[in-house]
């Protein structure tokens, strides 16, 4: 259990707290879903509930005022709150901003900003529903996304079970391989902005999530937001079980020349960037075999990879090309360490 | 329009929104009402909706976490942000944290603050149902209230129509008087203790505003938190109507010798608090003329003031004790100026 999974069970032991999945009184008081998954469930009334999460997104931790493009910093902090609802399957809604903003940033690093978070709002189909406004030292986000999907239909950590295949989405270690050369140099032109995008303007997976939730395809899924080495342990320690991961078959990151280049040599190794990189926004989800057949009717299947499977027990372990077990250490991202 | 709504104003302008109520296809996808209120209304299925609002807190912005008790902050953050709830009748349910902490913090302190939020949320029946968590480097926190009303019964603060006397509950400016209290001499002990709870731990009027809600008596309303100038103003802004106050009718906070001393002879001057004082978490609220013998049925009445009158046009006039009236200003807590 990383620093951040420590603070929350200490203040979910703290106050008076509703985890896990509701039955009896809280479920007809409309509560179905509590602390512990991506999102929060409530009854919407018909066949549907509201899916409910909110993320910070903090000048200093998660991005730099000073250096980033303002509109990158509107885009993703509606982006990365969005894939919470991506990883319960939900279809996105709604959201509500809280936003604080010192006094030299309301001109126009403010309409960059704005700019940026109106393309995400329409990429993904939010409407802004409400919020706060406060002045702050930094630009500090907390974003509450809302999302809706067919009751029963949200796919949680919890549902992994032994022999179930683990998928993901796309590539990982994108993201990383952007922060790095953000890092490097800031913004950069030509060869290089493609590269800076996964991390400035991430892409999020509600379409696919949508789907293997529609179809019932996936057992458990979770967007990988801090690295799939911490995400993957998460996802087992809710389903109470352990994963099986084949280093060969992880989709990483591919790294040009000219990045090596602007990272005036700095050696990177793609896979410790795809398994403990984060924020790539990708979803990480297990599919029963027997559920295999339906997956593959998933527009979006072509992109997704199977890298393991799910066994008994705890922990994770990774095989390499020799066929050699390691433990794998959660190493992803935590705001703590 | 202060610098805060004129910002709102903006983002609202910049990002695909929703205002004020729903009707047509965003009410048939279950969205009641949307920005410009004190909180949003999700459909909530059966004969309820769903209320939703979010607040921020933040250190050097509305408490200092260096000489507040860390309970207080605890306390203040979770019931300022369930005023909201209160403001439209609401009954309290759930609410998602969003918690940002300096490395520094999360020791003692953050168990005193813990402590203070849990008593927030077992006098107000809140539960903890979701949120997040960063490193930052002040503390900073946004909560998301979620409430819950009878379909119809929340009240707006667009409903106030010309003859409808307006009502404050409690007594105003006493939050101010703390709030002087503390940045004279930090928190105190014996006589001025008292004083300091309206700022610390604000009492929140969440079974008032449910019973006018329920019982229809109140028109229009809201909560008071930044200041009877201000929040009437916007009430009237949205209600299309003007307000006549009387000075004299205006329950006023009472500085007692004890403060005075404490203030080192600093006047305070006790209208000028309830007006502009701001953070009282009081309700405001109009009453037509026929509900009036309802409103004497509801049990918090006795603790409820009528201070003037809604009128046609705009703008606000303060009368005073010899029948002058002057213009009232918009002078509340406004946190960009």
């Amino acid at each position: 259990m990383n620093q951040e999974a420590q603070l929350i069970e200490r203040i979910a032991k703290a106050v008076p707290s509703l985890r896990g999945a509701r039955g009896g009184a809280e479920a007809r008081r409309g509560l179905r879903l509590g602390i512990g998954d991506d999102a929060a469930l409530l009854a919407k009334g018909g066949r549907g509930d509201w899916v409910l999460s909110c993320d910070a997104f903090v000048d200093g931790i998660h991005f730099r005022a000073k250096s980033y493009p303002p509109d990158s910093v509107g885009y993703k902090a509606l982006a990365r709150a969005t894939s919470d609802l991506a990883a319960m399957g939900a279809e996105a809604r709604f959201f509500l901003l809280t936003l604080g903003l010192p006094t030299g940033l309301r001109g126009a690093w403010l309409d960059r900003f704005l700019r940026g978070m109106r393309r995400a709002a329409r990429e993904l189909g939010m409407r802004l529903a409400g919020g706060d406004t406060t002045r702050s030292d930094k630009v500090s986000i907390s974003i509450t996304v809302i999302g809706e999907i067919g009751r029963e239909l949200a796919v949680r950590r919890s549902g992994a079970r032994s022999g179930d295949l683990i998928y993901v989405s796309g590539r990982l270690g994108r993201a990383a391989l952007g922060l790095a050369l953000m890092a490097a140099r800031g913004p950069a032109a030509g060869l290089l902005a493609p590269l800076l995008k996964p991390h400035l303007y991430p892409q999020i997976r509600i379409e696919l999530g949508n789907c293997l939730a529609r179809r019932c395809v996936a057992s458990a899924m979770m967007d990988i937001s801090d690295g799939l080495s911490t995400d993957l342990a998460r996802l087992c320690r809710a389903s109470g079980v352990g994963a099986r991961l084949a280093a060969e078959r992880i989709p990483c990151v591919r790294i040009p020349p000219a990045a090596t280049r602007a990272l005036r040599g700095k050696r990177l190794n793609p896979l410790r960037m795809a398994l403990h990189g984060g924020e790539d926004y990708e979803l990480l989800f297990t599919v029963p075999r027997r559920s295999l057949k339906r997956l593959r009717s998933v527009r979006e299947f072509r992109n997704c990879t199977a890298i393991g499977e799910i066994v008994r027990g705890g922990g994770t372990t990774l095989i390499d090309e020799k066929g050699r077990a390691t433990p794998l250490e959660p190493l992803g991202w935590d705001p703590f360490s």
